[in-house]
């Protein structure tokens, strides 16, 4: 393994503890100074810990910033500061990451293993693209409105199971289930429809009380950072279990979660206005400084990109789904995730779901040559996507990154 | 302040430190030898620590058994031992509850305050009650068949708010959201349809891993204790904003949970057969020793006595819920609880929500005088419950108890 500093840092002194380095970033790699974000990372051997990505290193901030606050196995201590502590820590990062470093304090990206960054809380799917309800509703409802009375109105969502988010580059095993057959009765075996749904998430750092809901315009006081979510799906085990009361065990296998988590400060040059919303959302939603973003993802089956959803077209933005999320007085907690549904574009090249991307199975695409719909054993998924960077150029999300393995 | 052992316990020594008390319980107190469920208390000005319930006394078990396990503010530290340490602590806590206890360990139940007694990883809830589910269909449903296709081939359930789980005697409050009106567009303000759900809650105390799932043979083998829920439901959120994705915040603002966990081993002369299930299941949820489970439960409205749900009567067993929320392979965490959806007979008086026991609020009920449909502010409902006992008589599972406060 090589040592702290080798990869992607330039050594500055001798190799005894007293060395420091420079991390050196090429101009566009994505995770420059103006990025940032933070995960959670263990080299070989040791405990995991708090890190600040810069290029292809990490940096250890509990060594960068001598702060205990790092040493943790998940950013939950560090994010339920709020606001105030997330800001003045990002400009210390800033600091430490154009300075020297101690050679301890850096360890190149391919030398640690990266862990799920947050303990979830609760996590919230959201279904906040009007071209993936759209899409949705005229495969599932062929002769009636493709969009459900309510999705106007507000941001409809579930919960979802926290305790099965991971991290990406995790194996998503194939789930087994009942699934819908035409015979009436189910069957049982491992899922023929299995899907992806590329999604945004949010964390939520400082919590709420019971009670007392977020407003639109106090988004920034809670959620610290956005992370890429691939909301695995088996769209078989889905159809026969839905009714009447939505998603389970189609979902509850696994929901990747980026490694690295990037702060909401970074994404500022991101901001756009929204789509209009018609009818005009109730006052609780309406939102005067309202923003969506502009975040181009990119979905890869093996290697060949598929579809390059754009997040921008979203309907409903982050600050109303928190709102919506909150205002019948559910508390909130440090770690909590909420995604924003698939997003997906009017365009079949931008849809964000494969069951979209072929039409429930019935137009296969050409991925590497062969005619394919759901995933195979072995498949691998990669969901990437880029922001506007303060200061110009662009910055990359953490990929979320899986591959199937054949059911236990 | 009473002193330690100065209610329900004699004290048999002097006031110094070696007194010793011995707990005196009544013969029919339901928080006898053959119980001793596990909860989490506060002596007046003390941390969080859990204890075990004879009569009307509470052990700090920390003191009682010298152990600093049970000095935590959950009993997920104790649950996430397993089944073996369960037995092995639940005989050490009958044998030290018979003896003379340190005066110290000992808390009169009313000088304590009871916190929630686990740290909930995710919370399921079920729909497993034949009669509600046929109940609930005929009132939404009224030209169809009233159960769905699925619902006789598994068992149908979502996940829930974990963040929202409270004590029992924590106000609800009234939730405000988006409520179904019948111009087609929503209108928004406090519900105006709030309800219960009586329900029976199982709780995880040993995990399973990823890609695991949980045979209905090894049920015990992760299941440590049973409480009693109560589901809040705001009807009219929840029939405007269920469609398509389930319930979300007609459920989300709380959920009720008893201050006392009933160890499963308790509940063994509560076991008998499940009612006959028809068709077969599949093999995933057969269940060579299923067993249901003899829980007669009462719902009382400020104070009145206006149902008694038979648990018996409920269709899918508790290991079925389990073996079907791991079949597609999702992990389970210690702390996972999953309710059992809301309990109800046949009968009008057997019903476990007021949408059953008012048919949708056509048919109030008189209450202290007063026909009622829906909760109003400044109502209390107790949901408590009686199983039968290990040696005869009859255990209490711990109330869950709560009054609603206005929307803020």
């Amino acid at each position: 393994m090589p040592g702290p500093g080798r990869d992607g840092a330039r050594r500055n002194g001798s190799d005894d503890v007293n060395s420091r380095v420079r991390i050196e970033v090429p101009a566009d790699s994505g995770f420059g100074l103006e990025h940032l974000p933070y995960g959670v990372f263990r080299p070989l051997g040791g405990p995991p810990r708090v890190g600040a990505r810069l290029g292809d290193s990490v940096i250890d901030l509990a060594v960068a910033l001598d702060d205990p606050m790092f040493a943790q196995p998940t950013l939950n201590a560090f994010m339920t500061q709020g606001p105030r502590c997330w800001r003045e820590i990002r400009e210390r990062v800033r600091d430490v990451a154009e300075a020297e470093l101690p050679a301890g304090a850096v360890y190149p990206l391919r030398a640690v293993r990266l862990d799920l960054p947050i303990q979830v809380g609760d996590y919230v799917d959201f279904y906040a693209s009007l071209d993936h309800a759209t899409a949705l509703g005229r495969m599932l409802r062929p002769d009636g409105e493709p969009l459900l009375p309510n999705w106007r109105h507000l941001p409809v969502g579930y919960h979802g199971r926290a305790g099965t988010v991971v991290v990406s580059g995790t194996d998503v095993i194939r789930p087994y289930g009942q699934r819908r057959s035409d015979s009436g009765a189910p069957d049982f075996g491992p899922t023929r429809r299995l899907d992806i749904e590329a999604e945004l998430g949010f964390v939520v750092g400082a919590g709420s009380a019971l009670g007392q809901p977020i407003g639109t315009g106090e988004f920034a006081d809670h959620v610290f950072g956005v992370a890429l979510v691939n909301d695995w799906s088996a769209r078989d085990i889905q159809a026969w279990e839905g009714q009447p009361l939505g998603p389970f065990l189609g979902k509850s296998f696994a929901t990747s979660l980026s490694a690295w988590v990037t702060p909401l400060d970074a994404l500022s040059q991101a901001r756009i206005p929204l789509p209009p919303q018609h009818p005009e959302p109730l006052p609780y939603l309406r939102d005067a400084a309202g923003w969506g973003l502009d975040i181009a993802v990119r979905v890869a089956w093996n290697g060949q990109l598929v579809s390059t959803p754009p997040y921008r077209r979203m309907y409903w933005s982050p600050a109303q789904m928190l709102a919506h999320l909150t205002v019948n007085g559910a508390s909130t907690r440090t770690g909590d995730l909420f995604a924003s549904g698939t997003i997906s574009g009017a365009d079949r090249g931008e849809r964000g779901s494969l069951m979209e991307m072929t039409w429930g199975g019935a137009e296969p695409l050409e991925v590497n040559g062969v005619q394919r719909t759901f995933l195979q054993d072995g498949d691998e998924m990669v969901i990437t996507a880029t922001a506007p960077a303060v200061g110009g150029g662009r910055l990359e999300l953490g990929e979320v990154r899986g591959r199937i393995a054949k059911a236990a």
